[in-house]
């Protein structure tokens, strides 16, 4: 029998399973353990706060960089190498699933993602095509890891997949919106409708992060940016089951999950009842409020306020401190922000966040 | 010695003072009384979602309509004629005060407040001008207050204000933002200017309350649209304060005064602790939890989410006989939605809204 540690559906050259990973800081963590040093990466590392990437993506639109394999890795390799962080995500977007899906999706730049066609009726779901790992839509996203973990060596590689209820308000909005009033409406207004929309979107987004995992990618994340517009009610009846079945889709592989979303201070249980492996905690809830509510064997990631990355360094360094403290509570903490990376933000000050969480690690507490 | 019912700084004319309101289900539900009948009205009842008002502000820039009396007493009376709801609460914008304090601000349709110069420096804050009860600057104000008081017999007029967070959001970020980023950022890292720019922007809106009160308002509402960004730390330590302040300024007039703020299931307490006699909870936590944390002598007022509006029927009624339920935990109950009426929504549903909520007063629960 395999020992528990090793992923079986995973294939033996895996970075999982061939040594590369499983003993990094990031993988232990996740899987409960407190290693020598928190291991710390940030939300929206790969990206906009970065000069390298603003050169590399000039004149190409967001979608058509995510589908460029050796684009996408660069672009996921440039703070790994820069800041020293001890995990890479995959750079992508969380429409890039719906795009693969045939749906007509394009990122506006200031406005965000804006759906062709919005989603409101059973006859729009009934319409969506499916997403399968086969004859290889997902090539170029599978291509991205392969070229990524490559160059990363034993630093673990994070898949990224949004979670449904947050692609399911894009499509029924068409676009970014204050409270997702239109796919809220449906929810509660048109409940079958909805359930077949959350679904087709679970399957979707759960097959991307799939494709990532197999092709090498160490653990995964569910990113839910809007899940705080809803009560607890609605989020446990009618959005957690869809982020349960987008993590099943993946659950087989043994890599950690990791489910996070924004102002879901009242949703955290949910979230890791709908099996997740470890919790990211935005900015507004107390890592060790977090850790009480979600219990004693619950990793936790997060959770500097990214308004702290413009203050002084003083006030920075005592933040930084601050949720190292609080990490304390929890079995396991990797380091993060609360959210991600403001584009206008100073690359060095996350270096220097590296350098002091990692500096830290080796002080007594 | 008056009664403690008696606002003694009030004039004796006041709708308070002489009999005209004091006895309504609003006020009495708002001093912690349970009226025969739950009084209802609904955030934004003023404004977008009527046809009458989208005609009569054809071609009128918002600001310009609130800083017309007769056009803003019109606009507040439309949904009372309409509807029936228990109060009006005077048509405005939390960003008039700005306006009249000489701050150049306009709404963009589509967009929103929109600050020509936006608050960056301790120097910009040093430089906003006081805005003063005399000699008359809120004069239009108080004017649209008389009118509509006149038209309004026993039916309370709610004076409106924005909460000093929002507003210093609003002045930082130069326009509505997602996360207040720039706001938070001040906050965090400089905090003496944050602190001086709260201030301020408490003695403004809480003079621009105070007028209203003193021209015959019965009640007034503080409005903190984006509270919900902060930490319960945050918002204790350089939010609240301003909140309480603004609250000091009209405390000795002796109305009822309302807290509300989005996204505040972890705020309640403390939003309570600022001084307000009611707390407004919007759609994402449950009245009998609210009531729960807020104490056996707050009452609440809220919170039908807005998303239901657009549901059918039967969905409809199921979600604002939930809203009573459970309101029956709080000493005292004032019905409205979870946040202000959108602009899509269909005007008898409110109205239908407002006969359910007055029958169900008189059935036994």
């Amino acid at each position: 029998m395999p020992e528990p540690s090793t992923p079986v559906a995973l294939p033996p050259e895996h970075p999982l399973n061939d040594g590369r990973t499983s003993g990094s800081a990031l993988i232990r963590a996740y899987r409960g353990e407190r290693p020598e040093v928190t291991p710390v990466w940030f939300m929206r590392q790969a990206g906009r706060s970065l000069p390298e990437y603003r050169r590399l993506r000039e004149g190409v639109p967001m979608l058509d960089s995510c589908l460029d394999p050796a684009m996408a890795s660069e672009i996921t390799l440039q703070p790994v190498r820069r800041h020293g962080v001890d995990a890479a995500i995959l750079f992508s977007d969380i429409v890039i699933p719906l795009r693969l899906a045939g749906v007509g999706v394009e990122i506006v730049p200031g406005r965000g993602p804006v759906i062709a066609r919005p989603v409101r009726t059973a006859e729009d779901v009934a319409a969506l095509a499916e997403l399968t790992l086969e004859p290889a839509a997902l090539e170029p996203i599978a291509e991205a890891v392969r070229l990524t973990i490559d160059e990363l060596g034993s630093t673990p590689l994070i898949g990224f997949a949004g979670a449904p209820f947050t692609l399911a308000a894009y499509l029924v909005e068409g676009g970014p919106s204050k409270d997702h009033l239109a796919a809220r409406s449906m929810m509660l207004g048109d409940p079958e409708t909805w359930e077949a929309l959350m679904a087709w979107t679970a399957r979707i987004t759960g097959t991307f992060l799939r494709a990532q995992l197999i092709a090498g990618a160490s653990a995964g994340q569910l990113f839910d940016s809007w899940a705080g517009s809803l009560s607890l009610d609605d989020y446990t009846t009618s959005a957690a089951p869809a982020s349960a079945a987008a993590l099943d889709v993946v659950r087989d592989l043994g890599a950690p999950l990791v489910h996070f979303g924004v102002g879901t201070g009242d949703l955290l249980e949910a979230m890791r009842d709908a099996g997740a492996d470890v919790v990211g905690v935005d900015w507004r809830t107390r890592l060790d409020d977090a850790s009480r509510r979600l219990g004693p064997t619950v990793p936790v990631q997060g959770n500097l306020d990214s308004a702290l990355l413009a203050a002084p360094a003083a006030v920075i360094e005592r933040g930084v401190r601050d949720v190292l403290r609080r990490g304390q509570a929890a079995p396991a903490h990797v380091f993060n922000l609360g959210h991600g990376v403001p584009p206008e933000t100073d690359p060095d000050v996350l270096t220097g966040i590296v350098e002091l969480v990692h500096r830290s690690g080796a002080e007594p507490r």
